[in-house]
C-alpha cells in the first residue's frame, strides 16, 4: 500500500534544526528557534561568504494530471547534496485555505518533501498571520480615517484595498460593511481577499530589508480621493505600525528536507495578480549560505518563470544560471486531448499533439531569456520507451536534454541525473535577457510578453484597461514591469486552449497599479483572490489525537 | 525625566529563556523555543512535585485613574522571589486591538513589567492568530454547509457565530455577507468580532487538554435551524480541524519579568461575555512549577474575582489561598466624585464616600467566597497621611490589612511587605466556597450574584430573558455557571454609579449559552464585542528602525 505525504513525513528521522543551521554555518546569534525544527534567520547578521548559483525549477502548462514542480525543487535539492554539492532549496510558504480546501498541503510530495510538514502547512512560523494583521490594521485605519472626518477626502466607492484572512471563504468575497448606524462605521461595498493576494505579501517577498520593506508600504496606493487622485499608506502613516507587525515575518523561515538538507520557506503571493515567487531576502540568504539554490516559480513557465525573470530578477538583481523544465508524459497526453482516464495507454499521437506545449516553454528559456535549460521529466510507471523518446528526439533538436526524474518515489537518489546536468549548465555561458525593457510603454510590455512568451499574435485592450493605462502613465508608474494575471491552464488566455495555441490574441480587461510591490497587474479576465471551499473538503478529515499528533492532513 | 514603559523594557537586562526555563526546573524536551527569550511548554511532558498555592489579585472597580492591577501582579510575582519564595506569575496574553488603539500594551507598567514587552504585544507566540483561524474555519464551514444545500437546514437568520479579527475594526460590527450572486455565497447579516470575544479563546482557557478543548470545541452551538432547534459544532464535523489549527496554541506561554523571574501568559478571554482569566493549563502548569502562583481577573472584583471563582475554579477545581484586592487613594477619591484633574489634592470627604467601593469588594473577598485577603494600595507622590490613615482604618475594622506597594516605581523591593502579608495569609485557612451552588436555576444563579456580591436588591428579566431561560433549561443546561455581561464601572448595571451603590436592580435583557466554553451569559445592556480605532490612535506613533528595533508602543 502507497504511504500517504504525511505518513512519509511522520515516519522521517528529522534533525534538530540547530544541525541544519550549522551545516550552512549559521552562529547561534544568526538564527531563532520556533520550536526544535523551525528556525527565522536574522539576515542582518549574516555575512556569508557563497555565491550561489540560481537554478530557477518551472513546468509545462498545468494540467489536472499534475507535473510535481514542487517535488522536484525538493528531490533536486537532495540530489545535489547527495552528489557532494552546497545546495538549498527556497520554496513559498503554503497558505491555509488549500490545506482545508480541495488540495491539501504544500510541501512537496513522497520521498521529496520537506519538513516538519504539519507546522509548514498549519501557521508555520506565523508569517501569514502577519501579513494579514498589516493587512487588516491598514484596513481598519481607512475606515477609521473615513469616520472620523475624511480629511483626505477618500472616496468610500473607490477604495480598492480589501480585508483578508488566510482561509477559503466564498462568503466573504462581497460583502456590505459599516452597517448598523452612525457609531459603526460609514456603509460600504467591501470584499476579503485571501492573505496570499494581499499586496503586503508580494511586497514583503520583493523588498530588500526592512526599510525598503516600509518604503514600500507606505507608497502603496489604498484608493482614490473625491477627484480621482490616489491616497497613499504615507498619507495615513499607517507603514511604521505596519512594519512593526511584520518585523518577524520578513526573516526567511529555516527547516529541513527528509534528507535533512537545507530549505529555507518564506512568503508565497498569488501567481496571477502577483508574482508567483519565495522572497527575495530568502534567496539572497540561501546564495550566500550555499553554492546552489534551488527555487520555483508559481504555475506553468510563462508565468512563473516569466514573473521570476522580470519582476523578481529585475527588482532584485538576482538572475538565474539554469533552468529546469517539469513535464510528465501524462501531461503532455492530455495536453494532446487525452482525458485523464485514459493516460495510463501508450498514445504517440496525442504525445505529439501536446508535446508543443513544452516545446514552446523550453525556447521561451532558450530564446527570450537565454537560459540553459534542461527537462526533467517525472516518470510514471505508465511511460513507455517509444513515448519517452519522442520527448527526447523532440528536446534534443531544440538543444535541450531531458533527463528522468523519480525522486518522488526514491528522494534525492532518484534526481542525481538531474542534479549532474543542472551542474553541467549552471557553469555555462548565459545570455540572460529580459522579455522586455523598462523604457517600453505599457502596451509595448504587455504584447512584448503575449508575443514573445506566449506565442500569440495581439493584445486587444478593452476601454477600461485603455482609461487606466493612461491614468497610470500620467501619474508616472509607465516604467514599472507587468503582472499578467492570466489563467494557468493556458498559453493563451483561454483555458480551453491546451497544448501550443497559435494564432491568438490576448483581452486586456483590466489594468491596476501595485504601487507597493512595484508592479502593474494586467487582468485578461476576472480572477478569483478568495477561493471558497467544496462540498466534500479536506477538513472533515483532519483531526488531532491526545499527544498532539496531527492526521488526515492530505 | 521619566522613562516609558518600552524604553524601560528595552533596558532590561534580559536572560535567554532556557535559563529561566531551568530555573523552574524544565528539561530540554519540556519546553520549544520561540526566539531566544519565549518558549511554550509541553504540558503532557511535566510531573511537577509542587502543589503552589494560588494567589489572585484583583481590585476596586475601574476609574479612569487606573489602579495597577497587572502591574501589581508581576511587582508580587517579583517580591515573593526577592523574599526567597518559588513564585510564578500567570497572566493574560493581550489582544492587538488595545496596541493600536487607544490603550497601549498589556504587559504590567514601569518597573513592574514582563519583557520581550514587543513581542508580547505583538503576535506572541501566535496563539490568537491560530484562535482567529479556527474562529474563521468554522464561519467558513458554516456558510459553505449552507451554500452546499444546507442539509443541517440551518435557518440563516439565526447562526449565532461570528467571525473574528484581532484588530479594533468598527466597520466589522455589521456587515452583510455572501453577496454578488449564486457563487458568492447566500447572503445574510453577519459580523465580526474582536478575537478575544471569540466562544474558542474562553474554551481554550477552560480547557484542561487537548481532548477536553476538542470535546469542548465539538460542543459548540453555532446557531439554530428553521425548527429552532440548535446546531453544533460536532454535527459540522469541524472540531478535527480546528483542534489541529489549535494544537500549539494551547501550550502555555513563557517569558520572564524585568527582574528576569518566570511568567507564563497563556489566553485571554474578554471579561465580560466571557470569564477574563488567563488560561486553567498554564494555571495548573505553574502550580505544579512552584509554591506561589500570582494571577488574576479581568476587571474589578466583582467581575473579575466572581469569574475566577464561580467559573474557572468551579471548572478547573483550582482553589485560591488568598486575594490581594488593588486600589489606589485616588481612584477612591475618584469613585467619591472627585474630576480627574483634581484627584493630587487632599480630599477626605471624598475618599470617605468613595471608600465603601473598595470595602464592598473586600467584604465580597471574605464573607461571600471565604478567602484570606489583603489591599494593596498602590501609592502615588499625592497621597496624604490622613487619607492613607483613613483607608487603613476601615479596612483593618473588617479584619483586612493594608499594605503600600510602589512595583512601579521599584518592581519586587517595592512590593516585599505584600509579599509577606500574602504568605502569612495563604497559611490560614480558607473557608473557600462559591457564591452559588450548580444545582440552582439560572434566575436563583443570577439573583445570587447580583444580591450577594454586586449588593443590589432585586433582578429584573425582560423578555427576551425570559424565553431564552426558558429554553435553555429544557434544552438541560440549567447546571452551568452564569457569566454576567455587566459594566465595569460599577457594581451596578449603571456605570455612572460610582463607589458603594445601594437599592438598585439588575436588569438581564438577554441571555446567551455559550455550550463549549460551559457558561450562560447574562447580558444587563448591550456588550460590545467589536471594539473602534480612537481619532488620534496609537498606531501613528508606533514605528521600526532599520536594525528591528520598534518605538512608540505605547
Amino acid at each position: 500500500m502507497v504511504k500517504t505525504d504525511i505518513e512519509i513525513a511522520q515516519e522521517a528521522t528529522i534533525t534538530p534544526i540547530t544541525k541544519i543551521a550549522e551545516k550552512i554555518g549559521l552562529k547561534e546569534d544568526q538564527f531563532e528557534l520556533y520550536g526544535k525544527y523551525k528556525a527565522k534567520i536574522d539576515v542582518k547578521k549574516i555575512s556569508g561568504d557563497k555565491e550561489g548559483k540560481v537554478i530557477l525549477v518551472t513546468a509545462i502548462t498545468p494540467t489536472p494530471a499534475g507535473e510535481g514542480k514542487t517535488t522536484t525543487v525538493v528531490g533536486l535539492g537532495d540530489a545535489l547534496n547527495r552528489i557532494g554539492k552546497d545546495a538549498i532549496i527556497a520554496l513559498r510558504e503554503p497558505s491555509l485555505g488549500p490545506v482545508f480546501g480541495i488540495k491539501g498541503g504544500a510541501a512537496g510530495g513522497g520521498y521529496a518533501q520537506v519538513v516538519p510538514m504539519e507546522d509548514i502547512n498549519l501557521h508555520f512560523t506565523g508569517d501569514f498571520h502577519a501579513i494579514g494583521a498589516a493587512n487588516n490594521l491598514l484596513a481598519a485605519i481607512i475606515d477609521n480615517h473615513i469616520f472620523q472626518g475624511n480629511e483626505l477626502m477618500i472616496d468610500n466607492r473607490r477604495i480598492t484595498w480589501k480585508r483578508a484572512v488566510d482561509m477559503n471563504d466564498r462568503q466573504l468575497r462581497h460583502i456590505v460593511d459599516g452597517l448598523g448606524a452612525c457609531v459603526n462605521g460609514v456603509p460600504r461595498e467591501d470584499g476579503f481577499e485571501i492573505t496570499v493576494a494581499s499586496e503586503i505579501m508580494a511586497i514583503l517577498c520583493l523588498s530588500n530589508d526592512i526599510e525598503d520593506l516600509k518604503e514600500n508600504l507606505a507608497n502603496m496606493i489604498i484608493g482614490y480621493t473625491y477627484e480621482n487622485q490616489p491616497v497613499t499608506v504615507r498619507e495615513l502613516n499607517a507603514q511604521g505600525a505596519m512594519t512593526a507587525l511584520l518585523k518577524e515575518a520578513i526573516k526567511p523561515n529555516l527547516v529541513q528536507t527528509l534528507e535533512n538538507n537545507p530549505a529555507l520557506i518564506h512568503g508565497g503571493p498569488f501567481a496571477n495578480i502577483a508574482h508567483g515567487c519565495n522572497s527575495v531576502i530568502a534567496t539572497n540568504t540561501a546564495k550566500k549560505l550555499a553554492d546552489y539554490v534551488v527555487t520555483e516559480g508559481g504555475f506553468g513557465a510563462d508565468l512563473g518563470a516569466e514573473k521570476f525573470i522580470d519582476i523578481k530578477c529585475r527588482k532584485s538583481g538576482i538572475r538565474p544560471s539554469a533552468v529546469v523544465v517539469v513535464a510528465t508524459v501524462r501531461a503532455l497526453k492530455m495536453h494532446g486531448g487525452v482525458p485523464k482516464d485514459q493516460l495510463g495507454t501508450e498514445n504517440i499521437e496525442a504525445l505529439t499533439k501536446g508535446l508543443p506545449n513544452l516545446l514552446k516553454h523550453i525556447e521561451n528559456m532558450t530564446t527570450v531569456f537565454g537560459l540553459p535549460t534542461v527537462v526533467a521529466i517525472n516518470k510514471f510507471p505508465t511511460d513507455t520507451e517509444a513515448e519517452l523518446a519522442l520527448v527526447k528526439t523532440e528536446c534534443e533538436k531544440r538543444k535541450v536534454n531531458v533527463v528522468l526524474s523519480d525522486v518522488w518515489e526514491n528522494g534525492g537518489a532518484g534526481g542525481e541525473e538531474l542534479a549532474q546536468e543542472v551542474v553541467r549548465l549552471a557553469d555555462q555561458e548565459n545570455h540572460f535577457s529580459f522579455a522586455y525593457p523598462d523604457e517600453y510603454s505599457i502596451k509595448e510590455k504587455i504584447s512584448a510578453i503575449v508575443e514573445k512568451v506566449y506565442g500569440g499574435n495581439n493584445v486587444q485592450f478593452e476601454p477600461m484597461a485603455e482609461r487606466e493605462i493612461a491614468k497610470l502613465e500620467k501619474l508616472g508608474f509607465g516604467h514599472l514591469p507587468i503582472c499578467m494575471a492570466k489563467t494557468q491552464y493556458s498559453l493563451s488566455d483561454d483555458q480551453t486552449k491546451l497544448g501550443r495555441p497559435t494564432d491568438f490574441s490576448i483581452t486586456i480587461s483590466n489594468i491596476k497599479i501595485s504601487a507597493g510591490a512595484g508592479f502593474i497587474v494586467a487582468y485578461t479576465g476576472t480572477i478569483m483572490t478568495m477561493p471558497g471551499l467544496p462540498k466534500k473538503a479536506a477538513y472533515e478529515k483532519i483531526d488531532v489525537d491526545s499527544s498532539g499528533k496531527i492526521s488526515g492532513l492530505f
